[in-house]
């Protein structure tokens, strides 16, 4: 059964870069039904740009995860424009004005979600894409007796030098922007939305896509058609701000930075008790295989399954692709079916 | 021997936008001298961004070129702001206003200053990096008589849809800057040069380079040193115009788009009589190796050698990079010693 997505209050929430928020929430949506042992709980973050609704499409008795067996929880991240965000929050900002969400941020909130309203200890899985697999990688670091199993496709627990020079140029275009002021947007920034989806498009498939045409095979008329109407419309439809703050937290991924880790990166992955599915996409051209294959090796209980895909970074949200849909609902029944640690 | 730079006129050049300039100029230095046979010479056309001054480094006794033996010509691109370019001729636009260069207009110019100039009907070689290695497929296309070895090292005779992709993220990150009008800047684009550096930087090394931190090897003290020292300051001295101009001249570049050859890409490869070594950086992420492997099938004497190395597409001009330098020198000693066709 799915609801109606609903808001979780935290008062005086304090965040990792200092400011306190009198009132933050946590828009989250509900699919199946949690069991009385509260042990069928799946959590799964949103990613970058997305909300709810745009990643719930795997959630179906056919499909990735199965709302019949598992409480399925989508949890939007801070940033997105539904949770506390600086669309929605006169005293957010962005990192110009030292204020930044962290990934331990949106878990700690997380967590509180859970025990408060569900009353759920221990999670059967977090599964994650992208952002949403930074963020179960922290749950999987800062909660380590509490995660039973981790998908996380896509996605690395700190964000490497590469993948920073991206995100760099992706604030870069959107603030390049006249509607730019120096700390936020006095319009629309018509011209920053152009370059922002144009950079995105580039890295998010990967060159063989491209090569082989997939987008004509999409439905769209031209190269310029599947920008406009296949990234920028989507970019378009999101809040500048909230753009940038969720690359602000992007840019700060790192599972060893908190105080429980102190910098110790190596020590936080190890530190994880879940069973781990480390899932890039083998084409993935800014969370690399070759980047997810060194932290692998660091989690006690990883195994590493390459998407074989030339989808790129999309091999692991894969609604259009139902080829790459069934190798990662085959990866995550077997995880799944892993009894516990 | 090194001469100062010269420059060679053409009046009445009719490019192939349509416009006909009444006086169109290459800038072109020469290295070495011209034999009495005039059969010792090699042009090595500009790169992208670049000047004669930048990519000579490499013409020297003891490295890749040695003008001891060849007549070596490095001529500077029409748009590079040396040759005609927007920033020196009023009559040149951008694509905005139906006006670009193409490589068919910089081959066709070139010929004439071989011929007006010097004299020389057969190039012992024609080496380009990039941009240059563009050109220099098509000079093989366009005179395949006269082209008797080409060196295409990082660089495809057609732009890939995905390199376009690339290419328009960095356009339309200049242009998001408020200094442009729709047509050109009326100011310096200090956003746009900041975007555009850091979508090039993204690009133009591996994930590999990045990950291994070689940039601090170079001696840059941070990432953000060095993109602001290593990318930005060197686009800076560019006139975004001429920046701009050089793109749509690479976003056109098809060896088969032109009046000899009406389209007709393959037959156009399938064209080239000379010695052709195409060398790809094995971690080039525009040019990559796949889609250099496809062209160097489609040239009947070709030889496909990947440069094994994890500067991407700067292995290709490794001017701080003594070991992809001996890797390319030893392989363009083993092409120019090789008969002629």
């Amino acid at each position: 059964m799915t609801r109606s997505a609903e808001a979780f209050a935290l008062e005086n929430f304090a965040l990792q870069c200092g400011t306190v928020l009198t009132r933050a929430q946590l828009v989250y949506q509900t699919h199946g039904e949690l069991a009385r042992g509260r042990d069928n709980a799946v959590l799964y973050p949103t990613s970058y740009g997305a909300r709810h609704a745009d990643i719930d499409w795997l959630i179906h008795p056919d499909r990735i995860l199965d709302p019949r067996r598992y409480f399925v929880i989508v949890v939007n991240m801070f940033g997105n424009g539904l949770s506390t965000s600086p669309s929605n929050c006169e005293k957010c900002a962005l990192a110009e004005q030292r204020f930044w969400f962290t990934h331990f941020d949106n878990v700690r909130a997380q967590e509180r979600l859970l025990i408060e309203v569900f009353g759920i200890e221990r999670l059967a899985m977090v599964y994650g894409w992208s952002m949403g697999a930074q963020q179960a990688y922290h749950w999987g670091a800062l909660y380590p007796e509490r995660v039973e199993r981790i998908a996380a496709l896509c996605g690395t627990a700190r964000t490497t030098d590469h993948n920073r020079v991206f995100l760099e140029s992706l604030r870069a275009a959107l603030t390049a922007d006249p509607a730019w002021t120096g700390s936020g947007f006095d319009g629309i920034p018509e011209r920053g939305y152009r370059a922002f989806a144009r950079i995105y498009a580039s890295w998010a498939a990967s060159q063989a896509f491209y090569r082989e045409g997939l987008y004509y095979k999409l439905g769209y008329d031209s190269l310029e058609d599947y920008l406009q109407r296949g990234w920028e419309a989507n970019y378009r439809k999101r809040n500048p701000h909230d753009l940038i703050a969720m690359i602000d937290t992007w840019l700060r991924c790192d599972v060893g930075d908190n105080p429980i880790y102190r910098g110790d990166y190596c020590g936080a992955l190890a530190a994880i008790r879940a069973r781990t599915l480390v899932m890039p996409g083998a084409t993935d051209l800014y969370f690399t295989p070759e980047d997810c294959a060194v932290e692998a090796a660091r989690i006690p209980d990883a195994e590493y399954r390459p998407i074989p895909s030339i989808w790129g970074h999309r091999a692991g949200n894969p609604y259009q692709n139902p080829e790459d849909a069934a190798f990662i609902r085959a990866a995550v029944r077997e995880l799944l079916d892993r009894p516990a640690l």
